[in-house]
């Protein structure tokens, strides 16, 4: 008797319903709530509010540093900690679908073991012991799917070798987090083929924005930056190629570290071709504050990645980076000793697409800011980011979609209308072209390096460079026309910290029609800009240093953002 | 009117003339002593001294470490030192064949400079002040040719883009060198396509083996270990992808280090098919003793390659870790802590061809001596080396030779004989192909570093790995059948260190025809033992350790070697 195959929208549809059921009774949202949120612009702070009780607001309201400190000292227990954003994660899902996996049983039983060790012992298990981290769908957790966004993967794991493998396999990092004390509980959504500024898969369908549900949360770590921007989670784990941690932190107003690829383990990650390691793809952290992501990175550093994957390159947390930077800078990240201020690159536009006027009001906003508090900020014109684009995407698309499809036919679903030009099956691209490709690449990063020390000119290089990560706030979805901002600092494997600066305001940032648009796509992108849709939607900018520089791009970060919140302040 | 191209042979020939040319005449040397050198099997020692006077013995003979320090101390001049190379080594590549380039008008005007500079300040330019380098033909010196071998290149640099760039050209390290105080003085040979365990091309033809005329110099810094294995130089810069620092180093009794590729800079160098770049070459250093590696790779981070070349990993050199390794053992290589040995592995063959009697000899030698000194060795059973071996060398030769096409038919000059097979110009590998490689080398990669973890289960990983570096002492012309022991560490990128161990002995490295050849490839490698034509090889193995372990395996050679030296006196 041949069987049927199951079609692929009965599979996914199973699997909504399956991730749903996983949402205990009492966290579930009456059907006149989910109305209520349809209707709802901002699903953000009061609103998703509305759904907890105070003392549930008061833990998902602080940041990760405060959560571990609080759990330290005993004020709080992990499983109260816990239980908050095991509550506010499935009213995020439901209000806002930015979930793929569940697993709070898995989680407040890990809380309560945490819990009893820490009764038992007077002690932590380690530095993130209690706080609940989100893991995007490429994390393998035990017991748990990763399906990537990919039917054919529901009931398994996306890259293992062998069906026996089957929800045994764990990430690296995922180990590393479980060892420092983290309390993992759930799987964030992200666009099939991971390749894509939006978060849309033929399973959950589409996440939207929770600042403003007119528009995307981004991709691909989308799921992870709606989450958060509903604080159903304070840490979050994602992966960037071409800007996938920066886009969802910058379009939903939060924090979020690149590191250069070769700095966090990506061993035993789910990833779509990995057999194109020209251009990697990097692990970075989302957070909604800044200290989270140091703490992340520090912590998990500290269990020496590189001894257990060779990819890591072994560099130790460099605290003394850290000091020596936050040394230059009081609390409200003005300059103290006047011979030393900050040196800042801007880029206010790649010359190949303007950004929106709200991302231009952020940039001047950073840049008014750094220099009243006494920095120095200089225009960056490197070699053309329209070179470093090119090459990017000729690598991203190299085997012709091959990888993709191998997918694709496990379940038969097809490509979503977005990509269904991008990835079209395709020959791959001649071998001897690749090559010269690749000497193309080398190329521009010894260029862009060049440019980097040619800043020295004054006797001081530039520390790190102002950059929008895309050349709008969160977007219209089906308008995200230019990835560059982002792609050109994978090219260079640079490090960068995303950071959010206002929100689009459309009584300041009008439409200004007297642009003349320098070629199609900037048009397209400058005809896409209405103040009304746009309005609320988070802005963030990129501040970017060079590879194998996180913690210095962390602490300019820091002296970035008080300065730019005293300055708002006065 | 037409003008017929010169013909290759005519341009190579032209080119041999006019490097002996810039010997001056004092250095000739006679008909009658290049006919004794022709009939001579061993060169060096007595054989090369006849030809200098008591004074430039002196120099000669020192190392690099003490020639810097007589420099810097004020008992020698950077003049009188460079001139004694200067010498030397045109006597070498008279009797011996070795040279490239030479430019020894350059290196005495720096050497003047450096004096002057000393009489002045009282102080040395840098921690390499007057102590003449030697550079394998790939890297840029301005004013010189760099062929690579290659006859279209006469006249030019090799990897420049325009014409107008010829002879303007310095590598990174060229520059980096010369910062620190050293003095170039001359290039070395290698063989055409830079993937060769020997050195032959159509410009200088061949240079063989100064210790056993019998036998090949290696490759392919081939003309790097055939120099200083006449003295002529104390230190080299060579580059390693499959061997090419190690082995030469093994063949003619010296030490090299061959880094993970990403330490030291390879910007500005000219080389083979730059794009590819999966497995990449690695700048390293040979010379005739441990300390001037250690001097050299700590000199040279000094300068902090990677604020210039953004492919190198800004790791500054760890003292630290030479120190806590040097520790754990006396002068005599004696364990000092009973509880803190090291604990070594050793691979006796790689289970695809069983190394010659002399390379048994030499790593029962070294198990012996560490084992007496109270330290740990223990068997060595990695995931098969011809996995391995066989993606390593898919790399190599994926583009189907078309780099090195592209070279030859600028002068019309053929492949070398030995290279006619392996390098004829085929279509490249399919890109799919080249990925799924890609995989499978990073997949082995994985199996190894578990594997190494593995042996923790005493609670001592193993420090480092001894192995052979090849299974032959300086081989016999054109019986290079397997280049595994050296390509397997490539495709890891881990850290190595060549030590010389012993001399191929008729006496007692007898015959053995009881073996069992495992393939046809293990009884072409048997057969071609031959212990009279063995006689007086140098023995050299590698110690191996992990990526960016330098200063670690730098160390544990230290203690190796200073085992051996007691085992052997006693």
């Amino acid at each position: 008797m041949v069987t049927q195959p199951v079609p692929w929208e009965i599979r996914a549809a199973a699997k909504r319903a399956d991730t749903l059921s996983k949402i205990p009774q009492a966290w579930r949202l009456a059907p006149a709530d989910l109305a209520k949120a349809k209707n709802q612009r901002d699903l953000t702070g009061p609103f998703v509010q509305q759904f907890l009780d105070a003392d549930e607001i008061s833990i998902i309201s602080k940041e990760s540093v405060d959560i571990v400190n609080g759990i330290r000292s005993g004020q709080r227990s992990a499983v109260s900690v816990t239980t908050a954003f095991c509550k506010t994660a499935p009213i995020a899902h439901q209000i806002n679908n930015c979930l793929h996996e569940i697993f709070f049983d898995k989680a407040l039983d890990r809380a309560r073991e945490l819990d009893a060790f820490y009764a038992e012992t007077g002690r932590t298990l380690g530095p993130l012991h209690g706080l609940p981290v989100s893991l995007k769908d490429q994390f393998h957790v035990e017991g748990v799917d990763t399906t990537m966004g990919y039917v054919g993967w529901i009931g398994s794991n996306l890259g293992i070798k062998h069906p026996s493998q089957a929800h045994q396999v764990e990430s690296q990092i995922t180990t590393e987090l479980l060892s420092l004390g983290a309390v993992l509980f759930c799987k964030t959504s992200l666009p099939q083929t991971l390749l894509f500024g939006e978060t849309k898969n033929n399973i959950i369908g589409q996440t939207l924005n929770p600042h403003n549900q007119n528009l995307s949360c981004g991709g691909s770590s989308g799921g992870e930056g709606a989450l958060q921007a509903l604080r159903g989670s304070t840490l979050g784990v994602g992966t960037d190629i071409g800007g996938s941690v920066r886009i969802p932190a910058a379009f939903n107003g939060l924090f979020a570290l690149k590191p250069t690829p070769e700095r966090l383990s990506y061993r035993g990650v789910a990833n779509t071709n990995p057999g194109q390691n020209t251009y990697r793809s990097a692990v970075g952290f989302l957070s909604t504050s800044l200290g989270s992501l140091e703490l992340a990175l520090q912590s998990v550093l500290s269990t020496r990645p590189w001894e257990r994957d060779p990819a890591v390159v072994p560099i130790p947390f460099r605290q003394e980076v850290i000091n020596e930077y936050r040394s230059r800078a009081d609390k409200d990240g003005v300059v103290i000793l006047s011979e030393k201020p900050l040196k800042l690159g801007v880029l206010w536009t790649d010359g190949a697409l303007r950004p929106h006027p709200p991302i231009l009001r952020g940039i001047r906003d950073v840049v008014n800011a750094l220099r009243q508090a006494g920095h120095k900020v200089v225009d960056w014109n490197p070699p053309l980011h329209a070179t470093a684009k090119k090459i990017h995407l000729a690598f991203l698309l190299a085997d012709g979609a091959h990888d993709v499809h191998s997918h694709l036919s496990r379940s038969g679903e097809p490509l979503i209308p977005d990509l269904q030009e991008s990835f079209k099956l395709r020959p791959p691209i001649p071998l001897l072209e690749y090559q010269s490709l690749t000497v193309e690449g080398l190329e521009y990063e010894l260029a862009y390096s060049d440019y980097w020390n040619s800043t020295a000119v004054d006797g001081h290089v530039v520390d790190a460079v102002i950059m929008p990560v895309a050349p709008h706030a969160a977007v219209v979805p089906g308008k995200y026309y230019h990835t560059a901002y982002t792609e050109v600092i994978n090219l260079l494997n640079y490090s960068a910290v995303a950071i959010p600066v206002t929100k689009a305001d459309k009584a300041v940032d009008l439409v200004d029609d007297s642009y003349q648009p320098l070629n199609d796509i900037d048009k397209l992108n400058w005809d896409a800009y209405d103040s009304d849709v746009y309005h609320g939607a988070p802005v963030g900018l990129q501040l970017v240093a060079r590879k194998f520089e996180e913690e210095k791009v962390l602490a300019i970060a820091g002296i970035v953002t008080s300065a730019l919140e005293t300055y708002h302040r006065k």
